[in-house]
């Protein structure tokens, strides 16, 4: 079934990207293209073709291995396939807010894209105090609809079922399963930070029962199959300007707790409230973050309504899920934010602070912040106890 | 790789399976064979095999459809492999608890196993008031050994995420998803009770503290992952006598939650902790399921110490896994409690009763300890409180 120009796996190169991309007749046979490669290289080959005048596609391509940890490890290119179909499943229910795919090639581990070059990376966005007017209303509603459809109470249970196997996804999850849960609460070979936050570090290290509650979290995250996951909604995984968001990159994409989406986005969104200077610029953001929370919930709510399962019918089954999704993202959020901060994988805006002072004084907030989002969780009972628990410890 | 004499699944007859027998090389060329067929015929095909003064083989078929509610429907043989697969990976982890098997076939869904006819039915053993002296013992061990090393403190991630790919066991899933934890609590066709009982049942169905418990029973069932469960650990899956304990007939397989086994086994001993009108008869009972969660939790307690995983060294993180698996035992135990006497499949324990007063006592028994331990799990905190509830409700 498959159009593959070949017929094993190889890595394309901008001339055989080019051969691809007639083959499937994106272009006319005469067409003069212009590629290029974009991509940072990491885990995938990202070439952005055009002709003169047209819009662009992009062919994004798996590697078979990652440079995760300085050197590369293999890593398989199903990963494609599951990107490709978490693409098409999204796109059946948050239709405008993800790329569209256009074609998806199993054996190449390639799938052919919308180009959204014209737009920019969220993180940058927000680094550059761009405004996102409808960014809370896009994310809240992409949340609530891929998790929603994708769960018991939209799904047949042998449908459902169906997905768990599809997006089986282990080689992605154990790299989260280590990277966010696992190495930045021990003193891992993994870690990197500043000295100066060894003390504070050492702290976490030594709290078990900070320990104990990070093991229930990667319990939930390794057991609990509630919905498929995005498995990797930081800000760097959003295209988006003033009209327009797409969610993209879902290679980490597998069936997982709820809150773990909406803990990442709020993680990646709270390092905007710890290093934004003026109240205003920190209010922004809890705003959007609020806002994301209140749309995510109200729109789930009003899916909940359609549901077939007779439980859903139940007063109060609707308040537990929301509120086991809340608290799960409160704890979720607070290990994005300790792992960005000392694990291995860190983010622009800590570290694009250039004063080291500021940036360890940011890094410090971060670890503290991210360690009573972990031991309070349960403790928060509405979005605004929760944004004020940020307000506090990014003051 | 088959060895099937047949090139698609066609169910077998006394004469095929004895040429099946002949195939396989369990029997000499001129053996004269004797062969019948044992099973109750709802779901599979039991063929009995022997050579006289030898000891016997089972050859089991699964069927390809099931008379659950009285008409049958079309139910995947796939259930025998999944049977077979889950006996060979019990058989490692508690060799001498489960039948031997010598063969499995996925195309013609057939399994070749020990004969165990020697044994009784446990819940039959109980009901005439057979010893068991070692059931506890062996099942505590059965459920420690089985559920431990198939979970994420046991396996390897990717392992773990291969078998919960190899046990998705959606059809069988489905039954028990109807029949255990929804049918029961709402008005559903699918029920059958005695009419003295409707009132009884209406307070249940009218219980929406009850049914939110329910509805979290179940969400945990559809959705956690930790462990290869035997699926249907009543008393009617085990085979017993004085010294030996032998679970049979994982069909229902999947990876879902610890306490689900354990809460099953705890319900259909309680039937006869209900029923059994001497002191010492009951005391008997609550003595073995109080021995079996403690050999369970000594066991697997012991197996813990030797996890690879870090946070299995992290103070508490242990404690937090037996008490959850076993106030989850205590919620499912009430649901099978529930829907053993109301839904559609039901016990001898309680049917069997022949004095329609003594039976519908028992019944109502059942029903409030059900509501009980349902209502009430998260308040229990040790297996003799647990006990000490049973015997309130069974006196």
């Amino acid at each position: 079934m498959s159009l593959s120009p070949v017929s094993s796996y190889q890595p394309l190169n901008e001339q055989t990207v080019k051969e691809l991309a007639f083959k499937l007749n994106f272009f006319e046979e005469d067409a003069d293209l212009s590629c290029q490669e974009i991509g940072d290289g990491n885990l995938n080959l990202v070439f952005q073709i055009s002709e003169k005048g047209k819009n662009a596609i992009i062919i994004k391509q798996a590697l078979p291995y990652a440079k995760v940890v300085g050197e590369s490890w293999p890593l398989t290119v199903d990963r494609a396939r599951i990107e490709a179909d978490a693409l098409k499943l999204q796109q059946i229910h948050a239709p405008d807010l993800v790329p569209q795919v256009f074609h998806s090639d199993e054996l190449l581990a390639v799938t052919v894209m919308e180009d959204l070059s014209s737009l920019n990376i969220l993180r940058t966005g927000l680094i550059n105090r761009n405004p996102f007017p409808y960014l809370a209303e896009h994310i809240g509603t992409f949340l609530a609809n891929t998790l929603y459809f994708t769960s018991d109470y939209a799904l047949h249970p042998f449908k459902k079922k169906e997905y768990v196997k599809n997006f089986s996804n282990p080689e992605l999850c154990k790299i989260t399963e280590d990277l966010v849960f696992t190495d930045p609460f021990f003193n891992s070979e993994t870690n990197d930070f500043e000295e100066e936050l060894l003390p504070l570090l050492k702290d976490l290290w030594n709290n078990f029962t900070l320990k104990l509650e990070v093991a229930k979290l990667k319990k939930s995250f390794i057991t609990e199959s509630e919905a498929l996951l995005h498995g990797d909604l930081h800000t760097g995984s959003i295209f988006a300007d003033e009209n327009q968001t797409k969610v993209i990159d879902p290679e980490f994409a597998f069936y997982g707790p709820i809150g773990f989406d909406i803990g990442q986005f709020f993680a990646n969104l709270t390092f905007q409230a710890i290093t934004r200077e003026d109240t205003e610029g920190k209010e922004e953001i809890l705003t959007i973050l609020s806002d994301t929370w209140n749309v995510f919930s109200e729109t789930f709510s009003q899916h909940w309504q359609e549901s077939g399962d007779a439980y859903t019918k139940v007063n109060g089954y609707l308040e537990y899920v929301l509120n086991k999704a809340f608290q799960d993202s409160a704890g979720f959020s607070g290990c994005e934010l300790i792992r960005r901060t000392a694990g291995l994988a860190h983010v622009a805006d800590l570290d694009g602070i250039p004063e080291k002072d500021k940036r360890l004084n940011a890094k410090r907030k971060s670890l503290s912040l991210g360690r009573e989002l972990i031991l309070n969780r349960h403790t928060l009972s509405s979005i605004g106890e929760l944004t004020q628990l940020i307000r506090k410890h990014s003051s």
